[in-house]
Order: structure tokens, then C-alpha cells, then sequence
């Protein structure tokens, strides 16, 4: 089973690397498919990093989620996972990823892991995952 | 009394061993049964761990936990016990158990033990617990 | 004024002496009266302590508590004379003791106390207070 | 402007100096006068301090903060001025005082302070403030 | 796009620079424009400082986040020149500006930027901001 | 399987007939057993009434919950089985009986049921529930 | 036992009799004795009243909360005296009393009684209630 | 697009057919895709019931709510079509349908109907449900 | 005592007199002085409306509040006086005026009144009450 | 000043007019300026309403609420003419729209207005809104 979508990651330059600063981006709406029961599993993901020369765009980041929607994968592979696409993708400074899944049999479960620089090996991206950096179409303010 | 009922623990080989991360599961209906009194007590369960070279499955977690459901047993002795059955069984690089019970007599308790690999010793499951290896049946996605 | 009555605290051998854990017993309805006005004070009592030898039994607990009912005692003497009485009775690794009181003339007030074996002083329990070894009675369990 | 009111702390023996202890007053209910506007500023006092020789009275600390009810004084000055007073009083281990003040031009603000004996430099209380020895009249208990 | 407003931080003179002390101000009601949709943004912006010569004054740093209302700009920019317009108006002992931006594309984001005097590098406030020393109007108190 | 404890349902007379009141007894411990996987499942039960001649004991009120620990039973029966015994037990004037049932398969599910005197058809507790007139020893307060 | 304490309610001219409006008094803090077990119940009494000619004064509220302290009395005996002596007392137009009593046994309960003038009978005050009028001695503002 | 599967609601007898009691099932975990955006929708859905001759069995209720997972369909079509697919299944003497919609372009959404029996005219399921009679087989209890 | 402050109440004509609608204010820190102890009362007082002719303007309306700050004045006073103010300046078609009041001797206390067109007799404001019609001075909006 | 801009409100047929139902719409977000001070006012504007034969479509109402933006407009107009701009477009059956603003001068304030087809006039839209029948263009589900 365990259906892999590709998907996309779109990267921007830092526009502050001169300084140590910390991004976090929480998604409470992350929804898989649990690989023995099939039904499926919903959790809140939280990514916090520090970024070096580059930053993830909240936009395909969202669709990055989406692919998982109905890929069947355990909780431990999906938080691993996104924290080597992340890292991958970025080579921040550090990085936490976080998965808080509600309750399925009366129990809940958190699974967190962390990474830094010079510290941990650096992961690679999965193969499913394309990187593209962006170039910033500027819209009107509405306003 | 104490009433002492044959139980299973199921394992599956950590899918990261090559990373430190953290797995908690929490268990907010645990109930087990007062020695003294005969009555019930209620309380929530949580185990966090650092994996080393398994992880616990939660399903048969779940019956594990209600295994206690109508044993005669001391807050002190339910922490302790499940640390030790959890480290026999996972052998994990940490471990945290804490148990927080409700109300009893007008007063409420929390229980927590805690244990690193190399600092403290390491305890045995108690012979009431099989340790299983899992092998995942996959099911088939739903939508 | 500040009627003392005597009281007991049962202990009972700590089951797992052989390594360190917490144990936190939470009282939100202690109530004890103010020496200068007369009126009774309200507040929450916690403690928590790592056993050495020996834990504190519950329900002689509740009755230590109600001994302050009606005893003419400020808040930083409550606080201090329940770590003594406690230190004395547990001889515990270490311990905290913390008062939450309810608003009196528009102010709320907490006095917490900690204790380190080795590193304080070893204070004696009140000669108010009755050690007691715990003989443990077992009931059938109800269900 | 700036209205200064005279006022009086009473401050009785430490009735524990043998050990270090944490005493906390919270006040909910604080309130001045903006100096710019001549507007009522709210906000919440915690005063947290580790006695040494001395602690505050409850009932005068009460009437203490009432004397800032009408001067104009901004929120730093306020949590400064309170921090000297109270240090110059009772020659505190340590001390924090905090202001968490409420909503003005939708923006709302936090002053904290902090001191500790021997590494901070002991301030003097303002003249306005008296200090007294409580001889503590004890009442007899209501029940 | 991306309309830059001229703006205006007014100061004082830090009343207390003889002790460190931490001074946070709070805006809930933080917006600009999103600069790839021209969507709105909404967020609180949070400014802890530790002042050593200079503070902030309310009334100016109000008017200061109203000239973010219709800029367009990325988070992290905003996050970042906040920092640097506050650093080159005050140079505190330290600075961490956080913003907690609300739900877009079912995900909510979080930047945070610390600083330390003589740690990190100091940097300039934007051209657009002029630094105003304040010279207090006092007004009467009103009761 | 559905196994049935014989429990008990002691009663005592309204001490005040003469005018309505409402009397609410709330167990957020209630579990049972559930008839088809054999799981426990876990609630909170709510017993709304205004008594008519008789009122009921707490104490037997919690053995009476009690035996139903290890039944195997629907909510849905759960929920009418204790209307019927506690309407045949104290003919009240009117009733309400509640379950709010925890999380199960990601669903959870609210019960209610009510009775009024004279209007609903007056319904017999079940053969195991005794109904006991209640004779009160009197202690001695504790303080 | 039930030890019985003389009491006082002090009352004083409603000041807008020509209206109807509604006064609430909430004692978060009322503890009274079981006379069963002679241990302390805890709870909340709520009295919310239309007034007529007459209403209740505060201090002496208290003072009269303060008499069932050491009391053994049941929850619904306490709801329904303290309607009867409020009513007794003040002769309102409308009243309700409820009690929210915390946990025992697992249980916590409510119970509340109303009274509508003209529509029930007016109870009298017990014999132990002292009803005086108040003649208000008026201090000078704190500021 | 808007694919829709095949799906089946167990429904089995009412057992107290002879009185009017309510039955409410939640499911905070509901999600489908937004047929405009393609972007999946997430809310919590609350069916509440007065049963007449049937009820409706949990675990197929959870799979008939997987069935919407990946349909492209509105907000009020769901809602409408939950309330049409229960009363035809279920005959329900009333009921009621809620949808409470998580947040998208910074605006969340509540959808709600009702129907009462005998008042609304009755709507037919919809073809890709299957009505299934429950035959419930019993598991033995665990403990 | 009872310091009575001249103060002003500023309406402007209703802007949709055709339709019924309601205008809540909320004051969360409102303070006046208990004229028995002579120390600060503190309450949230709400004023909701359906008006007829006229609204009041908010700033007024603000210091309006302030008149009461050193004012010593019962809650039932407060309220009454509030609602007599305001109805004799607005004429509304309905108005309830409620104060939510502070911990006093362990008490909190609620105090509401109502007032219905045609069925109340409308009540004059106080004296002191100076109403003022408004001539609204436009400002350029900030950004 | 009073800025207004152009906007539109896409519509589309209900597709559920033989039953009557609720959809609420919520936007925590909304900002307009107070044509008084210039300075922005925050608030949360909730649209409830049964639909005849129209719904208002989700992404053209964010556009709507946004045209509000740099508008200077007090409460209580902004509350009414979304009643009727919402009335004009959608001849709804009933409807109630609602503004709960944040603090201003230390109140805050809501504002609701109600509407009930054939008991109150239907009023028209303004000018400036354009409403236009929606025809969806059906994206590909994502999954």
C-alpha cells in the first residue's frame, strides 16, 4: 500500500541571515492513513527552525502537507520523514518537528525530533520531493 | 488479593534508530482497583521514551493498560511496574512514566519515575508480560 | 489562642527504594484560621517529594490536614510546619511544600519551601504529631 | 502633579530564617494614574521574595498599595519605586516584582525587576513610607 | 508594491538605569499586507527589552505598528526590521521581538528574533523612522 | 455474557417535602463494558431530580455505579436501566439521567433521558437493585 | 451532634425598592461537617435575589457562612435553612439558593431550591438567626 | 468531480422505544474537499436524535463519515445530506444536524438543520447508502 | 462622605432609528469606594441597550465611569444610579445595566437591573449629570 | 473622509430551499477605522441567517468584509449596513449580523441587530456593493 504522492517544496532565500532567528509553522488540520487499520489518523504538526541561508514558503508547504492525505504511514515515519524533506530542503541551522496525534483506542501519542547543525548527520529529502526555489510575484494590497 | 492477569507486550524494530526522538503515549482512562478499600482509582498514564532499537505497539498498549483494570495495587507500585515491564520489553536509550490520579479522600496524587540508559540499572519485565514481535498486517486505505 | 490538637501520620515502606521517583499529593480544601482576625483562611497544599525509605500514606494524610481546621496559624508557619512534620515522619531525599491561598483584602499569596537531604539541616516533625507504621489491610476487590 | 501620598509598611519577624523560603503577594487589583493623560492605569502586582530577617504584613501591605490609588506615576517608577520600598524594609535573600498592566491604546505591558542580596546594590526606601515592627494582636478563632 | 510609510518612534530617558529590568509591550492587534496575495496579515506582536539608557513611549510605538497597516511584507521582515528600528532607537542591554501570526491556508506561523548587546552585531533603524526625544506634557490626575 | 451484579440503592426521606428543589449527583467515573468488543468504556453520568418523599444515599449511590464496572451494556441501556431504577427507587417528581461518553472510534456520544411525574408512565428498577431505607449513624465532627 | 452556633444576618433598607433588580451573593469558600462521616464538605453557595423592603449586608453574610463551619448538616439541609433564613429575613420578591458541592466519593453534587413570592409559602428563619438592622457608620475614602 | 462512494448505515432497534430520549453522536474529525479549490475541509459534525423504532450503530456511523473524505462537496450540501441519509435511515421521531467548520481565508462556518416528525416532510437517503440491519455479536468482557 | 463629582454624558442621534437593535458597553475596570470601609471596590459593569432617538458616545461614556472613582457608593447604588443616568439621557426602547463585583471578605457579588418602555417608569438622571449633544469632529484616517 | 470602496457579494442558489436551516459565517478579523479618532478598530463580525433562496459564497463575503478596511465608519453603522447590504443580496428568511470590538479607552463593545422576513421592511443594499450570481468553476480534489 503506503501510496507515495510527489510533491513540491518551494524555497526563498533568508532575507536575515546576518542574525540567528526561529520560524515556526504549526498545520493543526495534518490528516494520514494508519497502515494496518486503514482508517485514517489526524494530528497537529509543528516545524520550528532556525534558518540558514534559506526559508520554506507557507504556500506549497501547505500542499506538501496534502500529500499525505491518504498515503499510509505510521506516526514515527511521518515525523521523521517531514524533518529529512525539511532539512533536505533548507539545511537550517536547527530544527524541531513535532506530530500531536489525537486519540485513536482511548490513547494519544507525541512524537518529536531535533536536529543540529555540525551535531546530527544532515538527511536527505526523500526522492518524492521536489525542491524549487521561488520567485515572488508581487501583488496589489487590497486596501 | 491483587489479582495478577496474564498480559502481552508488542514491539516493532524503531524505524530511526540512527536518531534520538521522543514517543509519548498517553493513556487518560486508566483505572486499576485500591488494596486497601477495594474500590476503584482513576488516573491518566503517560509514557515518554527515547527509542533505542524498538518501539511498543499501541494497540496491544492499549490492552497492557487494561490488564490493571481489576488488579489490587498501590499508585507507587502501577508507575514502577509499568517502567520496569516497558524497559524490560523496549530497552530504550529514556524513559519517563507519570500517573496522575483523581480525587480521593478530597486529595489527588501524581506519581513519576524516570530512567536513562548507562545511569540507571536496568529492571526486568515482570513474567506476567509476553513480549511479542509485530509483524504489520497492512490494510488496504479507505477512501 | 492557636489550639493545637494532636494528630498521626501513617508511613509505609517505600516499595522501590532503589531508585529515585516523585510523588505529589494535592490538597485544594485545606482550610486553617487566621491568628490575627479569627477568620478562616483558604488554600491549596502541595507536596511532592523523592522517597527514601518511606512514603506518607494517604488517608491518615487527610486527617493530618484537617488537624489545622480550626488552629490559629499564619501562612509561612503552615508551610514550615508541614515540611518538619514531614521531613521528620518521611526522612525523604528531597521535598516541596507549597501553599496557594485564596484573596483576603484583594491579595492572594503562595509561600512555597524546598528541603535537600544532605544539604539542609534535618528538621524534627511537631511533638503534635504521631508516627505511625502502616500495617496494610487488604480488601477484595469490588467488581 | 504626581500626588505623593504618605504610607506604612509593617513587617514582622521571619519566623523561619533557618532556611530559605518563597513568599508571593499577588495584587489583582492595582491602580494609578497615567502622569501624560491623568487617565486610571490597572494592573496586577506580584511581589516574590526569599525572606532573610523580615517578612511584609498583608493587611498594611493592602493599604500600601492603595497609596498609589490617585498619584500620577508610570508603570516603570511604579514597579522600581515598590521594589525599593520593599527592599529597604526587609532586606530580603532576593526579590521579583512584577506589573502585568492592562490594555491602553491596545497595547498592554509588562515591567518586571528583579534583585538579589549581595550581587544588587540595596536601595533605600522613599521617604513616604514608614516602617513599622508588628506586635501581632491575636484573635480568637470564629468557630 | 510594498508602500513604506514615514513613522516615528518617540523615547525617554530610562528612569532606573542603575539595575537591569525587562519591559514588554504587547500589541494584539498587529496587521499589514501579505505582499504575494495582497491579502491582509493579522498577528500579536510582542517587544521584551531590557533598557539601558532608553525607553519606548506608548503612545508613538502605537502609531509606529499602525504604519505596518497597509505595507506589504513578509513575516520574517517584519519580525526583523521591528527588531532593528527598536535596536538603533533604544540599544538595550537586550531585545527579543516575537510575532504570532493567525491561521492562513489552515496553518498559523510564529517568528522570533532575540538580541544581546555586545553579542550580536548592533543594527540601524530603517530611514523611514525618525527617533524623537519626549519631553512629558503632565496632565492632572482626573479624580 | 452481559453479567449482573446485585447492588444496592440506599434511600432516606426528603427533609424537606413542603417545596421543589433539585438535587444533582455527577459521576465523571462511570465505566462499563462494551457488549460487542468485550472494551471498557468510560463517561460521566448526571442524575437531575426533584424528590418527592425520598432522597438517595451518596455512598450506596457509588456501589450502585460501581456494579457496573465489568457488565457488558450499551449506552443507550445504561442510560434508561438507571432512569427505571432510580425512578422506582424514589419516585420523584421529575428526572433527568445523562451519559456523556468518552472518545471511541473517533466518535463521542451524549445520552439523555427524562421523566416527569404523572405525565410519563412510572417505570420499576430492575430485580438486582435492593432498596434499603436509610437509618444515619451520627459521628462526631472531626475538629 | 450537629452543633448548632448563634448567628446574626444584618439588614438594611433596599434603596430602590420602586424597581425590580436582581442581587447575587457567591461564597466560593463555604465548608460545613458531614454527619455521617464527620469529615468537611466543601462548596460554593450562590443566593440570588429580587429584593423588596429589605436587603442583605455583607460582612454579616459572612459571619453568618462562617456559623456552619463546624456544623454536621447535609448538603440539602444547608441549601433549604439558608433559603428559609433568607427569606425569613429579607422577604424578597423572588430567591434561589444553590449549593455546588465538590467531590466525595467519586461524586459531586448540586442542589438548588427556589422561592417566588405569592406563589410558596414564606418559611420562617430558624430560631438561631438573629435578624438586625442596619445602621451604616460611613468611613472617609482611602484616597 | 464530486466522487461519490458506496457506503452502508447499521441501524438496530430501538430498546426503549417507549419513552422520548436523546441520543447525540460527535465526530470532531470530519473532512471532505472543497469542490471549488479542491482543498480539503475539516470541521466537527453533531447529529442529536430522539430515536422512534431504530437507532444507529457507532462503528458503521464512522465509516459512513469516511465516505465523504475525498468527495468534492459544499458545506450545506453536507449537512443537508447527513440529515436526509439519517431520517431515512433511522425515522427518527426528531433531529438535528450541526457542521462547525474550520477556518479558511480567515472566515469559519456553522451549518445547522433540523427536523421534527409529523411537521417536515420526510426525506429519502440518498442511493449510495445501504440500510443494514445490525445482528450484534457479543464479545466477552475483558476483565 | 459619598463625594459626588459633576461629570457628562454626550449622546448623538441613533443612525438607524427604523429597526431595532441592541449596543452593549463593557467597562472591565470600573472602581468606585465602599462607604463603610472607605476601601476601593472593583467590577466590570455592563450596559446593553436597544435605543430609540439617541446612542452615547464612547469617550464620554468613559469618563462618565471615571466620576465614580473616589465616590463612596453602595453596588446596589452603583447599578440603580447607572441605569437612571443613562435612561434619562437616551429614552432607549429597552436597557439592562449589569455589575460584576470583586472579592470582598471571601463573597463576590452580581448586581443587574432592567427597564422596559412603557411597562417601567422612566427615571431621571442625577443632577450631577450634565448630557451634551455630540457634534462629531472628523479625523484622517492613519494609514 | 469616510472612504468608500467598490465591492461585490457573489451569490448562488440555495440548494436546500424546501427545509429551513442556519449557516453562520464568522470573521475574527475584521478591521475599519473610527471616523473620530482615525485610529483602526478590531473586531469580530458574525453573520447568521436561514437562507430562501440564495447563500452568499465564502471567498467573494472575505473581499466584502475587506472593502472595510481604510473605511472610517463607527459601530453601529457597520453593523446595519451589513444587515442590509446581506438583506439586499440574499432575501433571506431571517437573519442576525453581529460586531463584538476589541477595547477602546479601556470598554468594549457589541452591537446586534436582527431581521425577520414579513415582520420587519427589507432594506437595500448600499450602492457601492455589486452582487452577482455564482458559477462554479469545479477544481480536481487534491488527494
Amino acid at each position: 500500500m503506503a501510496k507515495t504522492t510527489k510533491t513540491e517544496l518551494v524555497i526563498f532565500k533568508n532575507p536575515h541571515p546576518e542574525r540567528d532567528y526561529t520560524i515556526t509553522h504549526v498545520n493543526p488540520e495534518f490528516t494520514s492513513v494508519c497502515p494496518v487499520t486503514g482508517l485514517p489518523d489526524f494530528g497537529e504538526i509543528t516545524i520550528e527552525y532556525v534558518p540558514d541561508g534559506l526559508c520554506v514558503e507557507l504556500k506549497a508547504l501547505k500542499y506538501y502537507f496534502l500529500s499525505f492525505r491518504n498515503r499510509g504511514i505510521f506516526y514515527e515515519a511521518v515525523i521523521n520523514e517531514i524533518l529529512e524533506d525539511m532539512i533536505g530542503a533548507l539545511k537550517p541551522r536547527s530544527m524541531t518537528v513535532t506530530g500531536n496525534f489525537s486519540t485513536r483506542g482511548g490513547l494519544h501519542s507525541i512524537v518529536e525530533v531535533g536536529y543540529l547543525k555540525g551535531l546530527d548527520s544532515e538527511p536527505k529529502p526523500s526522492p518524492r520531493v521536489k525542491i524549487t526555489m521561488h520567485t515572488k510575484p508581487v501583488a496589489k494590497p487590497v486596501a
